[in-house]
């Protein structure tokens, strides 16, 4: 495993502006690190995600969460990570990671399972094949959670979150999940090259730490909120999904039918509450 | 097909800040549309991506380009979409459409090229399940390509993206990606909820009207560069690519390797080169 950022040379250019001249330096310069790690259950290869090295582990439990193939930490006997040589698996070279999931007896994934487990292009609906399943959410699965969370309270997440960046200020490359009590303390972050792997990575804390579901709980992102995102808020047992940019019409769709507080530009004092306005205790 | 738009009620909330009240109001919103669009080749699924509707022919056959199933627009019979219920797919609900693509003979997937489309949660991989696999472009493929950009062309392109976007000033939604020429006129445009998928319909509009390989083109992209989009590039045959953002370590490690010119955090009138700088006229 590599470190969260590599070091590359970069050549930085200026042209002429506001009466500076143009300029050319070259420098080394810190980028987000971005490595395949590949997800072994019980001996087949189920996945690959391109990651930023770091918290592998936890990116493995998070994921089986989200594709809701576990639900204790229970069902996971096991998870070690390997490369590709010192696990015998001789079709991956040095470049990636694999992440070994041994689950308990009972939790095995249905060959049914797996096979549905097609490409997608796009970021996390992760290959449910039938249209249907992938909005196979309980409907109102997180309407007993009457948690209250204030509009001062969430237009102070954006700055905490930034605050507990570490890797951010020097690369510009990652997005962060971090996941707040209702009085905006900050409970965890977790930070990757993709939004829902930092999600995944926190999901997999929160879960690897018998802490699901995560109740009375927000979940902050730092790019906008996808279907796939809300997606993995509900089965995390989150009531309530903020993100510094724009939902998707889906993400609010799903939302709306979860019974998910899902809030949107969240940024400077405003926000926009798009879903379940009743947990925003100034308009209830 | 839906809208690029669709419309949501969403409560603004504002809190007190520098002397202004608090405020609630209660309006309709243009969010980003995203539904889910099925990919079948020659009658079998191939994969499903979360998309915004628009240019789904072209996303379609972009797709296969990026995966380098096809090279040529002879390689395609007919793409045609559809729901599920005129295509006689009952499996599928009406929320979503279908793209189903005919194959030349002789174009066929293999079955093993098939079984490799395993899922990832991150964007784009789609689904190599070697990591060796995901490498595997010719070393220098772009090499011969010898086109000169100029930085003052170059600081100009996002600028003209973001004047060419037609939704995003509505949603804040919608990440573009852009085709420029050398000089800095903009050929095509296109935009989606997901990056990728916005480099997939420009790549495949341009593969529809037998425009690739794309030498002598810039391609610039709204959000940030990833391995993925690196690969697609260079899979069209574009020389350079841009981005507003930060690139990945491994998305410089495989334009440094393909021989594409990799430019960063292009904003105003600065940028980093990463990689290929021989095809900055200034700095050559």
């Amino acid at each position: 495993m590599s470190g969260r950022t590599a070091r590359r040379r970069v050549l930085r250019l200026t042209v002429p502006a506001e009466g500076k001249p143009a300029g050319a330096t070259a420098r080394a310069d810190l980028l987000a690190a971005e490595e395949p790690l590949g997800i072994r259950v019980d001996g087949t290869a189920l996945t690959m995600t391109m990651r930023t090295p770091g918290d592998d582990i936890e990116l493995a439990a998070g994921f089986l969460v989200s594709e809701a193939i576990v639900g204790s930490p229970g069902d996971i006997t096991e998870i070690k990570l390997c490369d590709g040589t010192s696990c015998g698996h001789g079709d991956h070279d040095g470049l990636g990671n694999i992440a070994d999931v041994s689950l308990a007896p009972g939790t095995a994934i249905t060959p049914a399972a797996r096979r549905s487990f097609m490409t997608t292009s796009a970021c996390g609906v992760c290959g449910k094949t039938s249209i249907e399943d992938i909005c196979a959410l309980p409907p109102g699965a997180l309407s007993a959670d009457q948690t209250s969370f204030s509009p001062q309270v969430l237009a102070g997440l954006p700055g905490r979150l930034s605050e507990a960046q570490r890797v951010f200020a020097s690369t510009g490359g990652l997005h962060a999940a971090g996941l707040f009590t209702s009085s905006g303390e900050l409970i965890a972050i977790r930070e990757d090259v993709g939004r829902h792997n930092a999600v995944d990575k926190l999901v997999g804390w929160a879960f690897l730490a018998g802490r699901l579901p995560l109740a009375g709980c927000a979940l902050l992102v730092s790019g906008r909120a996808s279907f796939e995102l809300v997606q993995k808020a509900v089965l995390a047992g989150v009531p309530l999904l903020a993100a510094v940019s724009a939902p998707s019409s889906l993400a609010a769709d799903l939302a709306e039918e979860a019974g998910l507080t899902l809030v949107g530009f969240l940024r400077g004092p405003s926000m926009n509450v798009y879903t379940a306005a009743q947990r925003i205790s100034a308009s209830a």
